[in-house]
């Protein structure tokens, strides 16, 4: 008779293409009991439609036949995905002013954490500045049922949810006002089926008004990242956005300077385009580390226009990732 | 006795001075009779404290004198800021994207357009994000009654109203849910004494949500600019803001391309940072036509850093300001 043990690993091979994640990893499979040669395997219904369900009953029954488990009941339990989430660190990603790329630091964070052999989910909440799913080139479209909906993978296996991975095309204009728009954000959280993570990583809107007042209340983050670039402005701006942090009590994990210098190779001369690196200012205001340093480079701009951030390589993926496991490390997890 | 129009005349000589506009500019004489020798001018007390209201009427009465104009009796009546107001034309820079330099087109717009002798006034609409009045590097703080609000003159005479003028300190964070915004917004339209005014421009926020909602909604707008950098990613979210602006049906003046290239005199080379230039792709898709293409320059981001954006000098601001002033021809004014 096969143990219980050995029935999991092979449910880790019943994997949901669009979210490329087992049924184990999404947290799905509720109860396995055995007895003789009959097993039970109790899974939650969690966003799962008709369709979906079958084609997961037909995997799992193919997944126990080495097992020589033949009579397999699947029986189908309801739960909130909020039930089924288990998310070790949540960390936002922030700046105040807009255009300063935290979508992109966002998404470099999470290759460079997939890289390690995290799983790693980002929430898009920038309902209607969406451009997560384009960086990443994601064409596939959420599952979902009446009880939640799923993330959609990357190329890679990041999993993503976005607002323009629910509007009918990617240009159109999502005009709703703030009420609502804190409650898609809010939604992404408790009705999406993230499953375990590693890391979530949340790609803020820029300002300092309702979707991070939202995440910064409603959702129960590890530390925040602060992005800014070296224009005094800009430093103003994200100093509003520390401010906010501290008047809510919300650690900062540390702050990433982005768009920093321009590299000519040609002269192996630095160009900074938008002013003096104001890297230790802006840590030292933030009272946490300078993360990383990034450039503006031309190559990881059309990547990004192509879809294809996943194949930029660049020693700043590797050490930007180290620095904020570090970080991470000093403040603890959420939910282990 | 001196006519009503020679007295006119040198009431243009009273000039408040955080305001750098006389009381004629400002639309606050409401009347004048002359009989004998006794002139009554009847002024209105909107967005004036008592002070300014003394410092007024002494400035009236040294006027005068040259009239030979000794019985003056000056008169405060009530009325609401937007009795007052007479702008010909009304146009919200926006971009849908964050960070794509909306503030630094609006503000070089200004400059264009005053230096052309129009009076020209600019609405900082981005509540949380204000950066109008650090470009400019004004110190000065708003003059106002419990009637209303006075806004605040630049160097060269450009008068600014923006939240940043009226916190405490420009780093405090404006921690407010968006119907305070939209308030905040519309009050820059009703509670400000602008007086006469040439142009109007109003830097928006970025997004598709509350703050440009409210500004397409309830301020008679001439035309929109629409300001977007070469990214893929721009393309698609400004194309956002034009689908808004065409379901609202509001017109689109044309568009502006920023941070276009950077251009490096010792090669004598464009280097195109964020991707090949959209003008084209973005004017077709506003239906309007491309009024400038903006490099990326460490001098104007400079300026703008140092508070001194006024002393920028570009052909790119001329041709900027002769592109509107062409574009605006075609629509026609709001109120003549």
């Amino acid at each position: 008779m096969a143990s219980e043990k050995q029935i999991r690993a092979n449910l880790k091979n019943v994997i949901i293409p669009e979210v490329e994640r087992s049924i184990l990893d999404l947290n799905l499979v509720r109860k396995i009991t055995t007895n003789e040669n009959k097993t039970t395997i109790t899974l939650a219904a969690t966003a799962l439609g008709p369709e979906v369900q079958e084609y997961i009953t037909a995997g799992i029954k193919a997944a126990m036949n080495p097992l020589k488990i033949n009579d397999t009941t699947i029986e189908f339990t309801e739960a909130k995905p909020s039930d089924l989430n288990e998310v070790k660190y949540v960390i936002p990603v922030m700046s105040g002013k807009g255009g300063v790329g935290k979508s992109v630091v966002t998404s470099l964070l999470a290759i460079a954490l997939n890289q390690q052999g995290n799983e790693v989910g980002i929430i898009d909440a920038d309902i209607t500045g969406s451009s997560i799913p384009r960086m990443f080139g994601i064409k596939k479209r959420p599952l979902g049922s009446d009880t939640g909906i799923m993330p959609v993978a990357t190329e890679s296996g990041i999993t993503v949810m976005s607002m323009n991975l629910l509007i009918p095309q990617e240009d159109s204009a999502v005009i709703w006002r703030a009420p609502l728009l804190s409650r898609a954000i809010t939604q992404f959280w408790t009705d999406v089926l993230w499953g375990k993570l590693d890391y979530l990583l949340i790609d803020l809107p820029p300002g300092t008004a309702d979707a991070p007042l939202t995440v910064l209340q409603s959702i129960p983050i590890t530390g925040i990242i602060l992005v800014f670039t070296p224009q005094g402005l800009v430093e103003m701006i994200v100093k509003k956005a520390i401010n906010m942090a501290q008047k809510m009590e919300k650690k900062i994990l540390g702050v990433v300077e982005n768009m920093s210098y321009f590299y000519v190779s040609e002269l192996d001369r630095k160009y900074e385009l938008f002013g003096q690196s104001k890297g230790k200012i802006m840590a030292e205001a933030a009272q946490a580390s300078l993360l990383a340093t990034l450039p503006v480079d031309p190559e990881l701009a059309r990547l990004c226009d192509d879809g294809e951030i996943e194949k930029y390589k660049s020693p700043v993926i590797t050490d930007l990732g180290k620095a904020v496991t570090q970080a991470v490390q000093k403040v603890g997890a959420v939910n282990k």
